[in-house]
């Protein structure tokens, strides 16, 4: 059996039609070149440690999945702290090693809350602590019978005067903490949020570090149950992580663990409350938030990387009886269907970029005691979230049906970034309750309206309400879909629109809460059209700037373009029924999409490799870099623990009995 | 710790608001008071022996999974014959067993092509082998690079009529067989499709039956290379089944081993067809496609069964302050995603039933020769395939995320559901390839309108097309889209006129071949419209048929209109850019949905407790029948190998040093 081990880039004379620079694409999708740098050092650098290999993941047992990510994630440390890496470089390292593991709550969590909600004084105490790795640490929020809603929270934490202690305490099963990761088996601490019980009355949910395990011999403390939640989807994926479940029995911790920096129990067990805002801790949420939209456009752009790939790669039929087949990527339908997935990579890219912005914009603003822009960015930040990582999750599992039959090996690296990542449509706000904060400030904001107070922000277009509730769309040609100012126009009639249209609805019931509750569903899509605006304006905004490198400015027009008039078409309802735009505008949005898929495609292989993705990050014998598809996907075959043996275990007991007619069998 | 182990109904409150007879909703859903009973005699038959136990399934090794299969293969095997089981017996206990192996291949695949493709001489042969277990067969097609284009396959069977012999042989490393269930560990015999060469001339794919393995010792035979493709999607799921690779080199086999039903190869090395027609195989598919169409609806319901009962148990917010939370079923949100795909299970449900029907008529029609409605056929039934697996895949993960975090969870049952499920999509034809080829018929039933030839079957309605151009909808209330008629018709002008601006949008092309290929986008769209409307049209013509038991045909009439009127209101754009409605008509629609909704939802548990599926068929802690969820988790989770240790393997190794600040570190 010959296999090609040529070292021959299968993929070079799809790399030679590219109309643009891609070193300078991987510029304008990194942010800068210093970024291009940093993160090209730091995969080389994982990619490179035979520690990181990810190729067995999906072959070992639940224990030596775990067993590997405890290994990883100390390695990771020790070349860290060797390596003297700075933040953005350690940050960078944890991303391409590629493995969910405790370590991410530490940092991602735990530290935050601490540095959110506790004292100047709680600060200098624990953060020592969590920095060095003395004590690990994650964030016991979400309990058995509670997720989304916060306040119904049962776990208690009732202060005994006595003692001067708070006594953590699980009442009930359902108030078992639940899901959180780096809990089950390896985290020594935990930020608890638990109701905050003094003088006979309940405070509601407040958060308290408490120790989890003896940092002697990691064993449980007493009073504390401690295991892991069970095994989630796919092989390998979110199940190198612990995620526990936790139940305290009157378990006691000093009054000082309570966070302390918006409200306080005094010795006395008086309930006070500092100084301090509660509006402070919404950079926080803004800064999470951001970052599940950059990790949702890293998440596309991978999938779609392998998809495209080996779309370029694979071929199926031909133009003639005979002849070569066509490469699937030539076809139609599969341009149809991928490279809008492209155009959406690139457009949470940036509009992920600009949520970077706006956070350092809200942390002064917040700085400054000035919260007037808060539920804009609430309602904005809310809904990115959701829209993009509902996308996302799609998208991937899309990019897998789009390659075939071989998508659903776990050597294509498909399956499990799906199952990596489905998640993120659930944690930090389930995607349908944010939408409907969303769809609130939306309503909000339109009754307003008649008042004269003007929206800000992503809101600000709805000021403009006269004319956009009457505007008419001016396309009479495909190429006028082109024109950027006619696509924002028709996105923001379409948005607020809907928007009205449901204000309408809700005013008409007797009561608007029932209005509203009862319109839930049409509210969802109002909000989803105002979050495709943003995205679509943030696109736009972005190529009114400086972008420099031959052809780079062009292709991500292209992409622009794409974006829009593909959630256009796919959302046609919507503008067709708001009166936005006619049938046979709408047709002509589907016509130059078709043109657009032309223009994308020479530049298609081009535009993925400008995500600089090492195939070690990728791990997918589909998208590989250098396209050579079949051996690779050949090789990791035999590397299944099932070809171990020829001949397979089980068949003297349960093969060969039934083929030589031998079943024991007891005739009833 | 109290567990709730009280043998309560906490879904009781729920059965007692159902308006209709739920026993005899099973018969309808079933098809016979005989199916129901049958069936119910052999879930209960499976779920009481512990060699069927499913609950440890995500947790086994790769090895043991397969082991596992070998053992509840052998084991079912054995109590078919000691049960003495009817074959619809049997095929129901092998569904209820619910792990894919080998036997599905043998049964469902080589047994049908020797009996479709080998002669009668050959079927004496074989057959009787097959039927006892004797030989174990694959049906081996598909090659690493060659999957939809069948005629492309290179594997090659060369007559040598000096030995009277057939040489298979794998050319290039493309040419592997590659996929085929069961040919990894488990088969003995394939029968594999090669292309046929003698005298120097290639007469293309055709099917040989071939022995691969010893009957002795299992050992691959001499040229043989078998191995298993490596591990798929999800952690059970597919995992349990070998799929295979499989080269030859230069392997002999008898001429009499080609299946010479339709051709021959004589013993001069002639190619001869036989008289037998080429359409007569047309059987076996609309076969096949009919069984997956029921298994979607099977897929589908079990998903929307764990979904929709942990709906009504889940509580989350409350309309109240302090008041008792809200169960997640009222929400409208839940219900405009949840309910739809409740009435899809129907919807698919009848369809099918329908298509088992058509079965039979063709097989009718194929013995008398009759030809005449093979291609309206071919279209409807890998119209269905395609709708009805895109849309269940996509279904079971909104039913999953319909279960907030839970669902994520092993234990929850989703997961595997979706990862066993999603091949459906790929296998027996690419969705895309197939809607394609309804798009090439309805392209070709539109152009012979104008010579008059009258369309058949479920394309008769194009034959209304004058009509149908110009219809206007009706509706002027929400109640008006409760008329069957007024549906029916919008779904057929819908489909007629997207079909026909297709064909249009062709004949402007230079080259009608050109003209399909860049409008394949929008042909797609149309060959979904057809589909959607025949499956609309089945579950209206069910209902005009006597449907006994107490509120029965009235809750059907209801998932009726929620089917139809969710089509309508998520393809909106479709019905309005065609004109087929009014925006005004389409928010009447909508309307009516929501008011559907609230007439399914008291009904919503009884609905899909009429599936009558066990708890060890669903396997899943959400879905259990007697609603008692959160202890079930809990205890699902400490089954995890991870919580075999309190302290877990690699704490001395790889958290002690980290947290003792141990870690060896070679200062660079």
């Amino acid at each position: 059996m010959a296999i090609d081990a040529a070292e021959v880039d299968h993929l070079a004379a799809e790399r030679a039609s590219a109309q643009f620079d891609v070193e300078e694409m991987k510029v304008a999708w990194a942010g800068s070149r210093h970024a291009v740098e940093v993160a090209d050092r730091m995969a080389r650098l994982v990619a490179s440690d035979p520690v990181f290999r990810k190729d067995n993941r999906t072959m070992l047992s639940r224990k030596d999945l775990f067993k590997d990510t405890l290994r990883k994630a100390a390695h990771a440390w020790k070349r860290i702290v060797e390596l003297r890496l700075t933040e953005e470089e350690a940050n960078l390292l944890r991303l391409y090693v590629d493995q969910p593991g405790y370590v991410d709550l530490h940092w991602g969590m735990f530290v935050p809350a601490i540095k959110g909600q506790g004292t100047e004084e709680q600060q200098q105490k624990w953060l020592p602590l969590a920095y060095k790795f003395q004590i690990i640490g994650c964030y016991a929020q979400t309990e058995l019978g509670h997720g989304s809603n916060v306040q119904g929270l049962e776990t208690t934490a009732t202060f005994d005067p006595k003692t001067d202690e708070f006594v953590i305490h699980s009442p009930t099963l359902t108030s078992s903490k639940w899901w959180p990761g780096g809990l089950g088996k390896a985290s020594t601490h935990a930020v608890v949020y638990a109701r905050l019980i003094t003088e006979g009355k309940d405070y509601g949910i407040h958060g308290f570090i408490v120790q989890l395990r003896s940092l002697e011999d990691h064993s449980p403390l007493p009073g504390v149950t401690l295991g892991d939640i069970g095994g989630k989807f796919g092989s390998g994926a979110y199940n190198s992580m612990d995620n526990g479940v936790l139940r305290f029995d009157h378990v006691r911790i000093p009054r000082d663990q309570m966070l302390m920096r918006l409200s306080q129990v005094t010795r006395e067990g008086k309930y006070v409350h500092s100084d301090v805002p509660k509006q402070l801790l919404y950079g926080t949420m803004v800064f999470v938030r951001q970052s599940i939209v950059a990790d949702a456009s890293k998440a596309l752009s991978r999938a779609v990387c392998i998809s495209v790939r080996y779309s370029a790669i694979r071929k199926q039929f031909g133009s003639q009886v005979g002849g070569p087949e066509t490469q699937v990527l030539n076809y139609k339908t599969q341009q149809s269907r991928l490279f809008p997935l492209l155009a959406s990579a690139y457009a949470f890219r940036f509009v992920g970029d600009w949520l970077k912005w706006l956070y350092t914009d809200v942390t002064q603003k917040l700085e400054a005691k000035d919260f007037s822009t808060l539920q804009e960015v609430h309602a904005c930040t809310a809904g990115l979230k959701a829209v993009t990582t509902s996308a996302t999750a799609d998208a991937i599992e899309e990019c897998r049906k789009l390659c075939g039959g071989h998508g659903y090996l776990n050597s294509s690296g498909l399956p499990e970034l799906f199952a990596v990542y489905v998640p993120a449509c659930t944690y930090e706000g389930d995607n349908v309750v944010l939408l409907l904060q969303v769809a609130r400030i939306l309503m909000k904001t339109v009754s307003q309206l008649t008042s004269g107070k003007q929206p800000v922000g992503t809101m600000a277009y709805m000021g403009n309400i006269q004319h956009l509730l009457q505007s008419k769309c001016s396309v009479s040609t495909a190429e006028d879909w082109l024109n950027p100012a006619i696509i924002q126009e028709a996105f923001e009639a379409r948005a607020l629109r809907m928007a009205v249209n449901c204000a309408q609805n809700i005013s008409q019931a007797p009561n608007q809460e029932d209005g509203f509750f009862e319109r839930s569903p049409d509210l969802l899509e109002a909000a989803v059209a105002h979050i495709q605006l943003i995205i679509v304006t943030k696109f736009i905004e972005k190529l009114q700037q400086d972008i420099p490198g031959h052809g780079v400015k062009a292709q991500l027009q292209n992409l622009c373009n794409v974006y829009a008039l593909y959630i256009l078409h796919k959302h046609l309802g919507d503008f067709l029924a708001t009166g936005c735009i006619t049938p046979k505008q709408g047709a002509l949005a589907n016509e130059m999409l078709g043109k657009l898929y032309a223009l994308v495609r020479p530049n298609s292989i081009a535009l993925v490799d400008a995500f600089n993705y090492t195939d070690h990050y990728l791990a997918s014998a589909l998208g590989r870099y250098d396209g050579n598809v079949y051996p690779a996907l050949y090789e990791e075959a035999w590397k299944d623990p099932l070809n171990e043996t020829v001949v397979p275990e089980g068949y003297h007991e349960y093969l060969r009995p039934l083929l030589k007619q031998q079943l024991k069998l007891s005739r009833l």
